[in-house]
């Protein structure tokens, strides 16, 4: 008899979402809090209140480098709490349920294949836009196992150090960290802008929404670093597209919100730089389920892995 | 009744291969002739001289972009002949049996994996490092349907023109080209090298042999040409480990008989830049079966696809 759900977990970089999903990828419950140092409690405590005799299984989507047979978190920048852990097998042993770890992009990906933006295609490539710069690939309609670290590919050789270790990273120019770091440099300088009032001169307090705010009252240092970035985002989806030559990608997180200047800017750029062929065969879309993406797909690596059923 | 046989065609840049392949991977006949503009005559003249009712099927691998579906070589820039052209169309009509296309590139990765280097990996990534630098992508043991075009990734955002229009590629700065454009301009301003003698004054007749050789003889500039070259090389490579995290990393082509200066200074370079962890779990190492790797792959096309049997 096939269970009715699974849970799915995102452990992304400050919030930890867990939701209660069925088998057509819909959230039946859904619990979002901040990500601390006691982030292994409440993991257990959340998903503990969602569990009943009707779970399949549990999905873990994690930001870092997984070990996805062993299931431990190998790297997680943002997490050191659950760094080396074995998340996978003190969950099993806790629940006893099939339980699958992913990288927290990769699983996004998975999620836009499974009822997203990519439903309709058998090749593509996630991005996930935000503080960093993930990614998650799709070949054939299955999730690839590989780390799919694009934010770390390396666009200038000896371009500005990445907190990665790698100098001149993707990420290092078109996240909304970078931009932030532009931007506050510019106004330390002196450049003027109206987001010097926005932040009450505080700059440290500049999120990348107050960016685009800025853009589209026409402040034109905002506008020149989301045009920056998108060029820079542009190289990276270039060299996917010269690599990956998929059919779509999916654009997801939180810069996606300023697409008429970083994203426009992005295609353009992408469409000088990449083979002209394969920029022609390729949809660049963004993400149709948002912060939900992660928590829909690590609730589908239960099912895309229970041998009772093929979702896809 | 399983035929023996598959004919193996290697259409690369230079030279045409054409292999008669057990379904061991060995070959039992091969043919080589420069490529010209009678291209297409000399592909039909010997596969039908390798013809017989033992062939199972024709495996053409091509340099440039090819529509596997539907049989087109879209591009081919070194071999404009072929260009539009619906080989596998023609062939079938010709020859009766399944015939099968992929780039190059790509074929040489099967070759590997069938019975060559990367025979005990599942996942694993073919740099061919010659005039220019192309990819094959083996991913749980199958021939990824992707471009690969690994030497158009941009390293360098406002770098140097690529002769596939972008700027900054992989290609434009690790490549034979890419070292003996910048050793001849070099050389044409004055700099010191035994090369000026080796050429007898003539830069445009030095090949990539040479550095490699006066290198070898101690000379400064084909030393410093190497090595940066090799550096170039191995931002590519830490490109794609952070992207792909194969088990191993098989470099084919020419250039690695310059492994001790060009392929040592790549692993150098990235080991600093990709994840740590990951380059950890990477093996990089040299193509086991050379010029032959793309008309075994070729072949090898026939004998995956064919119903009767699989090989991997």
């Amino acid at each position: 008899m096939n269970k009715k759900y699974a849970i799915g977990i995102d452990l992304g970089g400050t919030n930890l979402r867990v939701a209660l999903v069925t088998r057509d990828g819909e959230i039946i419950r859904k619990m979002k809090e901040p990500t601390s140092e006691k982030i292994l409690d409440s993991i257990f405590r959340i998903a503990g209140s969602l569990f009943s005799d009707e779970i399949a299984g549990i999905g873990l989507g994690v930001a870092g480098l997984v070990d996805r047979e062993g299931g431990r978190i190998v790297i997680s920048p943002n997490l050191p709490a659950v760094e080396g852990i074995n998340l996978v097998n003190e969950m099993r042993e806790k629940f006893r349920v099939p339980v699958f770890i992913e990288n927290d992009a990769n699983a996004a990906a998975l999620g836009e294949k499974w009822i997203g933006a990519g439903k309709e295609f058998s090749n593509l490539v996630l991005f996930t836009l935000g503080t960093g710069i993930g990614g998650g690939i799709i070949q054939d309609k299955k999730l690839l196992n590989v780390a799919a670290e694009i934010g770390h590919m390396t666009i200038n050789t000896d371009g500005e150090k990445c907190f990665c270790g790698n100098y001149g990273c993707l990420e290092s120019y078109a996240s909304a960290r970078a931009m932030l770091s532009k931007l506050v440099s510019a106004l330390e300088k002196g450049r003027e802008s109206i987001l010097k009032e926005l932040c009450g001169g505080n700059f440290y307090k500049l999120t990348a929404e107050d960016i685009y705010r800025a853009a589209l009252g026409g402040d034109s240092l905002a506008r020149e670093t989301l045009r920056e970035a998108g060029r820079y985002l542009g190289i990276g989806i270039a060299n996917i597209i010269n690599v990956m030559s998929p059919e779509a990608i999916i654009l997801a997180g939180g810069l996606t919100g300023a697409w008429d200047i970083y994203i426009q800017e992005a295609i353009k750029e992408a469409s000088k730089r990449a083979f002209k062929e394969l920029f022609g065969a390729v949809e660049i879309i963004p993400s149709l389920l948002g912060e939900d993406a992660g928590i829909i797909g690590s609730a589908g690596l239960v099912f895309e892995n229970d041998p009772f059923e093929v979702i896809f």
